[in-house]
């Protein structure tokens, strides 16, 4: 049997396609609804608003994309690896999908209630990256005096702002982005490991 | 002698705290005008149009606060004080000015050649990172496969992404975050010194 079709996600892929194309402003309704070959009122059918088109190609996103890289993060029981691998993939998430920037700097369009539920999903990320540090400190592997949610949001910080800087017209340069990204972090937080503070 | 009034200027800071206190999007010529006492015809003898005023409103900023970062570094001969320094300031200048978010986030509205000029201004703080680390790289201080393009851009990155999580009703912690920035960066860039790869 074939799976069910799915409207309303088949539309929030074009509309997100249209977003990078001609930017979130300038994109109206009229033209989501021309592209898909349906009248306006078939588009709000399934959305509401354009903010709640938008909530939903964020959802989808993070539900696709960033949830399953965390999930399979959480199954690794030792904290270093766990960081490492999480990082390294989310890195090379951002090389891979342009639309990381797109949906970063339009987060701020959602409505309160949007906004918390796609921050809550991004907050799980610095979480697991926060608690991993926050174990490796407490094993006398970082500083003593590092603050493991500062470090965590260095580490999202330097693979957020990839979607800035990244020539996406050169993805096979993207292993080698997010090894120097997980290097970095990874010898800065293990830093002279045991020999240069006291425990 | 009082110095000659600047009404383009006290605009453009007028503008700024209507941008940050509603939005870009939501804060109309008309509503610049009307807080600052002029008609919308005395705004548009300053500036033509919105994009122009938000051109202005980044270029004082980058001149008035990130450009003399830079100039003051670029003083510094050698390469890892350089690096720490402007990493700091820069962190620093992160904690202390909330505006830089909504700057960052609204560049893309910029028409292109102001794009472009403003883009060029904040190129001189990664460009300065690079050949500091590529300096450092030369002398046989940093992992010889190490990118410094790819190294600046990570330092940039977690500097940059502050202003999306910091809280700015403590500025009091700003010293130590931007402390935990530099020494992560530095330490990561450091790793292992002499002792780790062959020379």
């Amino acid at each position: 049997m074939p799976r069910p079709a799915d409207p309303a996600g088949a539309l929030s892929e074009l509309a997100l396609e249209l977003f990078l194309e001609h930017g979130y402003d300038a994109t109206p309704m009229s033209l989501v609804a021309q592209r898909a070959g349906l009248t306006k009122a078939g588009v709000y059918h399934h959305f509401e608003s354009k903010e709640h088109l938008l909530y939903v190609v964020h959802k989808r996103h993070i539900e696709q994309l960033l949830l399953p890289l965390i999930d399979d993060a959480e199954r690794e029981p030792a904290a270093e690896k766990r960081l490492r691998s999480f990082l390294n993939e989310y890195a090379l998430l951002q090389t891979r999908d342009p639309s990381l920037r797109l949906l970063i700097n339009e987060a701020k369009r959602l409505e309160p209630a949007h906004g918390a539920e796609i921050r809550d999903a991004w907050r799980r990320g610095v979480h697991l990256i926060r608690d991993a540090v926050a174990e490796m400190k407490k094993d006398g592997r970082c500083a003593p005096d590092l603050d493991p949610t500062y470090a965590a949001f260095a580490a999202i910080g330097m693979c957020s702002w990839i979607c800035n800087w990244y020539d996406y017209t050169r993805p096979e340069s993207g292993p080698a982005v997010a090894r120097t990204m997980v290097d970095l972090f990874m010898e800065g937080l293990l830093r002279g490991k045991s020999s240069e503070w006291p425990r």
